[in-house]
């Protein structure tokens, strides 16, 4: 038998996937909807034909399991179903297909594994619909606050009430913790949202850590004046005094190694042409891999930003509002994704990921690893995402190494 | 007889204006409303107390005329009726008030004048109702343009409809266009609208120039981009670029000589937390009593714009939206206006206008000059706005004593 090309066959099962949305440009596919159904039921359709069993557990994670000897442990893969409004068709729910895909080559090449496999496609990662996210690995990690049940989107409609109209039972979710000493590890395959790969021609990557995140709220205050009365030496102009911190996040984070800085939003007041602003309104976002060397530029910038107010003359309130620590992935799974990369025949580039991931959360539950795909133009979250078939292709032969590998080792794996 | 509390008087005054406005904070009062008419019934009340035969012009002005000899020029005094919405009680009608309390202050002195004097309140100088301002002082100097009668307010009527609502005749307004060699010149009265005269502890300036004004439209586009997966060497971050941009700006203004210079409008595209900033439109302003010297600094900043947008990977787009030339006040009336001041025990502080005024036009037809009185804590165009009775008492007696010192003097004026 010809070995199929698995890049091609999972370009056609994306193509599949990507029709489960609402109208309208790329993929929107908001949990516990129509569309998620439809997902799912595709999703059902592939891991029956990889020769899995398939169920859905009480957060709305759809589970294919390939089953081991008695008692093995069980290896964790996937990632999430959903999209942002009007995302791409790849974001998430190709860390579904490709393990499954794996799992597929697996048996085409007869191999037998000493452990169970379950590829899960948990149904919120995005947050797109409810104002929290991660349930699905969350309730496996036994970290699931259950008050958010109560949250609604934004027709009004509990997070309870939508998941009970998707067929399941909310109150059964504590029930979905599992032991720890029942699981291998967590294995997610995404693409990277970010040019690092593309920029180093590299089609794969091994992801080192998951960016830990701090965001601060911050308002300017100074005076608004008439912009042809107010002499330049009297002015207290919080736009003035923004800019200058906007240039300082920029600094900082362009000669601190390993640190990703932003001011996003930014609004002035009264903002017209002829009046000195009198208020700015702005966010800071600081990300690293290293919580050290985040929470010390955030001191610093806060620093900053109270020398910078206290020179011009304006009032400073700055908040941290948001702070999520990073999440190491293990290190024997960086080394065995590594690997497996070059036996592949490529360099194994190694990065931080800046954005989240069901891997941050499966971290409380387990040891994670990820393997990153490139995509063209850094492009995520939009209708334009892509990622090529021999990316895809590539990481199912890795997908598939990794796991046959771990048959030949020992577990639970050393954190 | 004991001379009247010039001050108290005008306070007096200026309280009863003050309720010809909309309902709300401070005082709305825009052209050719009913707010107006309460307004001009008032003026026409004072005016007629001090002696002035009252009429209303085609424009909508009201004048207070002082009748000279047959055939003797005008010396015109005045300033506009109008307000912002939820303005304050001073600007523009205080310059309506003050002369006519002068010319009232100078009837009791018995003094007789080899000239006649009009003290005119213009209907529209805020421009708030409808999108042009200044018809009043332009038909005066022949300047106005008739295509204006057909813009509308927001309610959807026209600047015509308006006027003939009011029960005047705008095709009449061809006709207003004064000879100037029957007009000695045009003084207005103002408060300063700012801070320097506070912060010199000088109650009353004399303005030197109106600054001119040039406005540009800005916008900068980069590529937004997840702030968490976009590196910071490969960022083209629209906002960071506005930032050195804005500080360029007031770099500039603060160390070039009578020169302003504003960023007041600032919008950041997309604009939230977690995004590199892909767009930012934004304003600027620059305003300088030198053409010369605001044309430069509006080419130099252009090419730092140029600059900053090249280094880092930004496309500009910067066009000049609107520049409108300094006025210059007349050095003779410079002086008067100095000279009385220093006759009533003050310094005479000279200052340059950053806003414009009725001035600016009437200087289309004749020499202008203008007297600023201080303001609390340079506020204006708010409820807030304030002008002490000593500041107004003492401008009484300024204008008083210039309109008398040029029955002493011959004209027309040297320009």
């Amino acid at each position: 038998m010809t070995e199929p090309d698995w890049g091609a066959l999972a370009q056609g099962w994306l193509a599949r996937l990507a029709q489960c949305s609402e109208p309208g440009p790329g993929v929107t596919r908001l949990p516990f909807t129509p569309e998620h159904r439809a997902a799912l039921d595709v999703l059902t359709d592939l891991m029956t034909q990889a020769g899995l069993s398939v169920s859905l557990d009480a957060a709305g994670t759809l589970t294919g399991r390939l089953g081991g000897p008695h008692d093995a442990p069980v290896l964790l893969m996937g990632s999430h179903q959903d999209s942002v409004r009007e995302g791409g068709a790849y974001d998430g729910i190709m860390g579904v297909v490709l393990p499954i895909l794996a799992l597929m080559k697996l048996r085409a090449d007869a191999i037998r594994l000493p452990f169970a496999v379950e590829v899960l496609a948990f149904a919120d990662e995005e947050g797109v619909r409810f104002p929290t996210a991660l349930m699905g690995p969350r309730a496996l990690a036994g970290s699931f606050d259950m008050t958010a049940l109560e949250m609604c989107d934004r027709d009004g409609t509990s997070l309870r009430a939508a998941m009970e109209g998707f067929g399941l039972a909310p109150d059964n979710l504590p029930r979905l913790k599992r032991d720890p000493a029942q699981v291998i590890g967590w294995i997610e395959t995404h693409l990277e949202q970010g040019p690092v790969l593309e920029e180093a021609s590299a089609r794969l990557g091994v992801v080192t850590a998951i960016c830990g995140i701090e965001r601060h709220s911050i308002t300017l205050r100074g005076q608004a004046a008439h912009a042809g009365t107010m002499p330049m030496h009297l002015r207290r102009d919080a736009l003035t005094g923004a800019a200058e911190l906007t240039l300082a996040v920029e600094e900082m984070a362009r000669t601190t190694p390993e640190l990703l800085a932003t001011v996003g939003a930014l609004q002035v007041r009264p903002g017209v042409v002829n009046a000195v602003p009198g208020e700015v309104v702005m966010t800071l976002e600081i990300r690293s891999p290293s919580d050290a060397a985040r929470e010390n530029a955030g001191l610093e910038l806060t620093r900053r930003a109270h020398q910078i107010a206290q020179l011009r003359g304006l009032e400073l309130s700055m908040t941290r509002s948001y702070a999520q620590p990073a999440t190491q992935c293990a290190p024997d799974f960086i080394n065995r994704l590594s690997q497996a990369i070059s036996e592949r025949g490529h360099g194994a580039l190694q990065l931080a990921s800046g954005a989240t991931h069901d891997a941050s959360a499966m971290a409380a539950l387990c040891p994670v690893g990820m393997l990153f795909t490139d995509c063209r133009a850094g492009i995520s979250h939009h209708p334009d995402e892509y990622v090529s078939p021999q990316s895809m292709s590539d990481a199912v032969h890795v997908l598939a190494r990794v796991i046959e590998h771990f048959s030949q080792s020992t577990w639970p794996v050393p954190t």
